[in-house]
């Protein structure tokens, strides 16, 4: 990994010859890129707290300050038992997952002697920039080494001097493998951000991990394409037929289990039959976790007669913004609902498309839900804080999008890939075909990893002789 | 079909709301429109032919004065023997193609009872832009209905009248089926696209067809995605062991069958060992079709001393920008080469991306070029025409995508959808796992359409069920 101060144009070009190289080397190879790290990372600990530890004086000194909070200041440590060794574990993790490049995805027999293929492959140069929790530059450099594609990173600049001294650490490990040091660069300065995102012809795709505004930025900036998710507003559509004691549990882990996260509920919609049964119950749990209630007028009287004084006193009367709002904290907004199409509608209209549920024991409503919500995740009785790239099976993420095109949802290994279409034919052309006279087969055949593209038993013979001596 | 004068934001709110509508609606639904749609195609012809007639008037009218070419003109022409029929034809095949959505396409078990699923959906609202070609709009309004997709479309002003009949037939066609008029709009003057190229609250995706100078403007302007090329700079590299009958085949179809289409052959690299042997037999057939051959020095010498006077006289030198032009015409650039690694680094820089092949015989050598060349088609003994969707098997095509991520290639059914993840649970919630001590299961299960999201046979007989009812 360099650690650079070039020109922006500097870096991309680099960057991109770097992929070049990159994404023809074999599994091996990048295999073997990720155990270096590891070591090197794992003997230079001392290294990288003492770096870390210059970060932590600063970020006290910002949080007396009153200029940076308490809960970043935590996060910021590296120190802290297991911390350093989960990091380590994680670029393990990532180097045991599948490789999921040069993947045969489809095959169609065009005609005789005539193969089409569709073999997966790297994106090429990614711009990821993401916040100061220092672990998540190991993390990532993992996921891009792993997938065959260079990178450019820019970390939050409160973990700064833990960020550099694990580049250089990276670097030097690199520099014994195939893996070119150009493949990853960490960036150390904000105003280089806003040239990178015009290099289209070197920058193949930014991911904004971090706050609503980083990302509006990127999204508005940005020639290369944006994968991520600006807002996380997330629902629940509780319905009357949903026991209270399994609604309470999954409503209160939505909420209360890390507020702070882009999967956290921030609207409970109420179908008006469990306004006086279940949602008292539910808001009891969660008034006594801590959160503020925000409801609308039937929720409100409806709780304000079922609720003990106490509670009562602290409901508060919900405002038309509430219902397209982040909160990021213990606060819920609620709402009743007369019918499950007005639920969808809400839902549609309000919600940031991160990630919705449906409460219900009815197999019917709960497919008319699943199956109209525009989201990238939508869920039936079960906790919003499920989306998350580790707890989907992918091992880790590099970011959660909202987009309608290419990843949607956790991004994990896949999401870095892309294909390309292979044909190896014998001279057929184009004209043959249609008005040519002759006729297109397009048989489709299983597409396995062992045919790869090859036709008959020789070719794949020689396609497993060629994996065997690159190591693949 | 809505043939439109309303405001940019009202086009784009309207496409929204019946884009919600549209994808809800079972297989059966969306064939029955399609079915509708041919069929009063069919019965309208004449009404259609009219107004293409005054197209074809107008064009003439512009070839007379020099300001359209006699090949537009002819492009125009509907009445042409079979053309109609091969329209509605289309339409046909689109409705028999494989529905794209609602396919399960992967299953994981995360823990008992709670199953992860991934499940194909429309994009939502497309904004296609296509050519003046008047059979274009049946085709993308097909795909589009097919893959439960709102679309804006704009087409070329020479057919506008063609446009507006054709958008006519298909509106009123529309209102007798469960389709929403809404979820195809035409819209009929160009100022608008600046204004809906900015709604990406409404339009998730825009697909420019169309010239270099279309793309660009686009990619340049857009807040939402774009899906497509700007330019088609193809390449082949001739390698000295492939026999010179076939190579002068495949190098004749790839620059001389369609030389205006964006899978056109316009760059040839040639390895030195060929430039005294094949070479001259492929420049030979190439010059008697009419190629004006472009020549690096070694190229043009070689081809200077083999070929006969009348040949050589009529070559031509190259400039380094002819390397990286997208002639759209008989014309060839040459280039010599002493490498498979120059050649795999020339294409990379100077190709745009779109199609590249290699001619040899020798396995490694095309194995290393398939692997290296970081284009969406990569082809081995065939010719660079055969990039398209038809010629893919995909039916038809709605365009060729260069970009990195979502769709590369032709983009067919398959590239107009997205996935939403659907997690089905009891209640199990986040908190529980990992340092709440329950452990992940995360066991791959196979992603059968059949199975859906259901977790047992129980959940199944629903779901066949509630599919049936619909007529998916």
């Amino acid at each position: 990994m360099s650690l650079t101060n070039a020109t922006p144009l500097e870096v991309a070009q680099a960057a991109r010859v770097g992929s070049r190289r990159l994404a023809v080397l074999s599994t091996d190879e990048r295999n073997a890129a990720l155990t270096a790290i590891h070591e090197a990372l794992a003997s230079g600990k001392e290294e990288v707290l003492a770096a870390n530890k210059q970060d932590l004086e600063d970020a006290n000194k910002a949080a007396a300050g009153g200029t940076l909070s308490q809960s970043l200041v935590k996060r910021l440590d590296l120190g802290k038992p297991g911390k350093y060794e989960d990091m380590l574990q994680g670029i393990l993790d990532v180097r045991d997952l599948q490789d999921p490049i040069n993947k045969t995805t489809a095959r169609t027999l065009l005609d005789d002697n005539l193969l089409l293929s569709r073999v997966t492959c790297p994106i090429g140069v990614l711009l990821i920039i993401f916040e100061a929790r220092p672990e998540v530059i190991a993390n990532i450099s993992a996921l891009a080494i792993k997938s065959g594609n260079a990178a450019i990173l820019k970390g939050g600049k409160e973990s700064s001097h833990s960020f550099a001294a694990i580049a250089s650490i990276i670097s030097r490990a690199l520099s014994t493998t195939s893996v070119p040091s150009d493949c990853l660069q960490l960036v150390q300065t904000r105003d280089v951000i806003a040239d990178l995102l015009k290099l289209d012809q070197y920058i193949d795709l930014c991911i904004p991990r971090g706050g609503n505004e980083l990302v509006r930025y990127v999204k508005d900036n940005a020639s290369i394409p944006v994968l991520g998710h600006a807002d996380g507003i997330c629902t629940a559509y509780l319905c009357g037929d949903y026991p209270a004691d399994k609604a309470t549990k999954i409503i209160v882990d939505a909420k209360v289990s890390y507020p702070a996260g882009c999967n956290a509920l921030e609207q409970l919609l109420v179908h008006e039959t469990a306004l006086n049964s279940t949602l008292p119950i539910v808001a009891e749990a969660l008034l006594s976790k801590g959160v503020s209630l925000r409801c609308d007028p039937a929720s409100f009287s409806a709780l304000k007669s079922k609720l003990d004084a106490h509670s009562a006193a602290i409901l508060q009367e919900a405002s038309e913004e509430d219902y397209d709002t982040e909160f990021l904290d213990l606060i819920l907004a609620i709402k009743t609902i007369s019918s499950l199409d007005q639920a969808i509608e809400h839902v549609n209209a309000h919600s940031s498309h991160h990630t919705d549920a449906i409460l219900t024991l009815d197999a019917p409503t709960a497919q008319t839900f699943l199956s109209a919500i525009d989201s990238s995740s939508v869920y039936w009785n079960t906790s919003t804080r499920m989306a998350d790239g580790q707890r989907y099976g992918f091992g880790t993420e590099v970011g959660i999008s909202t987009n309608k095109i290419h990843s949607r949802g956790p991004v994990g290994l896949e999401g870095l890939t892309i294909y390309k279409w292979i044909i190896i034919g014998d001279a057929q052309v184009s004209a043959e075909y249609g008005a040519g006279g002759k006729k297109w087969k397009h048989e489709k055949l299983a597409a396995g990893d062992e045919e790869g593209w090859a036709r008959n038993e020789e070719e794949k013979e020689v396609l497993r002789k060629f994996r065997a001596e690159r190591g693949t």
